[in-house]
């Protein structure tokens, strides 16, 4: 997969999301997740957060365990992009803030690229 | 911002926070994360994991704190970053890992943009 | 239940958490727990921290739900007295480190009983 | 310190968050929490489960960090009593909770003692 596809993933994501809410709760996670309610959804998100720590310490200690850190770092932003979506929120939000406290800009970008 | 920069928010965000790293602690919030070791790091994921879902809970009760709860999340996906930078990994991994979950592929892109 | 009962439940707890440490697993959660690891049981800690929080949430906002609340703390004490009894220490270490912290000693007990 | 004294910590901590409660948060950092408002408090109880939580990894690496991990675990106690001072509970109401799931009884007490 090349870096240009992975940019993509997140809006994707918001959209698989989005269809998903609205989807059978016996067909999808995503829907069980939605018709269980917010706690629920914020029960996964501290639950990630701490199999996260736990994992980067594990790879912290032995290198070899980073995929595992890496996936359970997915599952806890892929539970944030839940919760956003419970609440109306998506990804690109997310980002533009991103952008904004660093001031990565459309134009910095291009200048970045000329270097 | 259009989305087409949005897209690019985590790659650039990787490389500052992969020169940050290596700079002064005086200078750069980053900086002083790494000196102060991965516990530090993994406090402030807590922590803000904590603050995410407080938000989230404000924003269910008032619809006009979802500014707030979008700037909590990207603090707690922030902190995961330096996290992955601190041990070597990356935003890029994350996204292949939540891609793969999701079967969501280059083919798929571009199929999506066809439309 | 009298106080002075409840004076002693952690104690007694101690040694119920002792017992159960070398138990069959199948027979017992706790001597699951320890079987399964300390990431597992420090896993529960963050999951009863995080149903902690959103319990209280809700208890502010419902004050009936204020029973369902000290069961979530109560699910939090718990897990953190296994987390101890795995690592060697019990309740009696963090009674007496609030004690010092709170100039709460045997002396002060005497008189504020005298009163 | 003896054990008959430990037994009796909470209730005077109780006690003490009970006055603080009222008092002037310039003198008193329970009184400035109050002050500062639920969510303040639930911060802190997150911020101190993630400690907690690290500690317990360190002390499992080194047996000579007990004694922190003991502290974490007295701060993690300590910020729940907070929590459920706020809300109008204490900690009979956890030993309760405690007690009614083990079977903890003051006639079992009884019994214990004449082994």
């Amino acid at each position: 997969m090349t870096d240009m596809k992975l940019e993509t993933v997140l809006k994707q994501l918001d959209q698989i999301l989005a269809e998903r809410k609205s989807a059978s709760a016996e067909d999808s996670y995503v829907a069980s997740l939605h018709q269980r309610g917010l706690n629920k959804i914020l029960e996964k998100v501290g639950e990630e957060a701490t199999e996260t720590i736990l994992a980067a310490r594990d790879a912290n200690d032995d290198s070899s365990k980073i995929d595992a850190l890496v996936s359970e770092t997915a599952d806890l932003w892929f539970h944030t992009l839940v919760m956003l979506s419970n609440l109306g929120a998506d990804s690109d939000a997310v980002l533009a803030e991103l952008a904004s406290r660093f001031d990565i800009s459309g134009l910095e970008e291009k200048s970045n690229r000329s270097k």
